[in-house]
């Protein structure tokens, strides 16, 4: 794992050139993966959300879902391929201006990510401090690095400042988290 | 690509040691990727069935969805990593004894797969002919060459015979896939 020490940038973008209303994290990262599928650049998907379905009726136009429950991902939200890459990550946003807590991340999914890294995969978590205006992708080994060497509930903002990656955002993409993969792991990706 | 001529099974299994009772392809499979996932080999998944929600009531026990619609699939049912490598593929049976319908795949299902492979994958569509005892894989490249190369709107077993390569069944895992796969890319894939 290398970490270019240039890519650690702790400057916030103060000027964001878009409005913010009911731009929450997910939309953006759905809209820079269609930008992204788009450009046939990456392929990554979000799940869809994991129900149980208890009770389906059948009427004219076909199936009607008249009863289900969520049920917790066993996994993370996205998944994907990226220039010959497994790529996995999850996306959080905080109110919190300090820190980030974890009991945020299900402990499967904490679990999901090591796995992910572990077996050659590139894993990471989104973290968006709302307050801030500041997402950052954390790697799964600098999540796990944390969880593991600390008994903390919640990871600073100081240990982002310090390990993790700042997204820049813009028009469109509006997350550009694949520049930050880029710089990380170009010499892992094939080339384009 | 390579085709190593010596995986292209001609013959089924002609016994196979468990009940079939109940026990058809996505539990099969699902039962096999449990395997893998509990061995630390492989990390795939089926996805959760995509849906529409349209009406969510909330009781005492939390959330419950009163109405919702099946949405179409935009990619396939399954995916994951396995040694380094992205693994992305779509299972099927068919009760013909003769050829595998296309119209069992979506369009847009085999976009997907096309590029999938293109992006550095492994993609592969499982088809079990139910009535025969088979369930083969057909790669992606197969598959697309399949249908840029004729209108026939099944894909005959006999091109099964020729281009795919047959999953041997077993105990546990049911469906040893992965096994076509190490045989296939073996020297593409993270050591174990």
């Amino acid at each position: 794992m290398k970490y270019p020490g240039g890519i650690i940038q702790k400057d916030a973008p103060k000027n964001v050139s878009y409005d913010n209303r009911g731009m929450d994290l997910e939309n953006d990262i759905n809209q820079s993966n269609e930008y992204y599928r788009d450009k046939n650049i990456a392929f990554i998907y979000k799940k869809p959300t994991p129900i149980q379905i208890t009770k389906v009726d059948y009427n004219k136009r076909g199936a009607v879902i008249k009863e289900a429950y969520f049920k917790e991902p066993s996994t993370t939200d996205y998944n994907g391929l990226y220039r010959g890459k497994y790529i996995d990550f999850e996306a959080k946003e905080t109110l919190s201006k300090t820190s980030f807590p974890l009991s945020n991340i299900h402990k499967h999914q904490i679990l999901h990510l090591k796995n992910m890294y572990l077996n050659g995969g590139i894993a990471f978590l989104i973290v968006r401090f709302v307050k801030l205006n500041k997402t950052f992708i954390l790697l799964g080994q600098d999540l796990i690095s944390f969880i593991e060497s600390n008994s903390r509930k919640s990871i600073p903002l100081d240990y982002f400042l310090e390990k993790a990656y700042l997204i820049e955002e813009k028009y469109i993409p509006r997350l550009d988290y694949l520049k930050v993969i880029d710089e990380l792991y170009g010499g892992e990706l094939n080339g384009k």
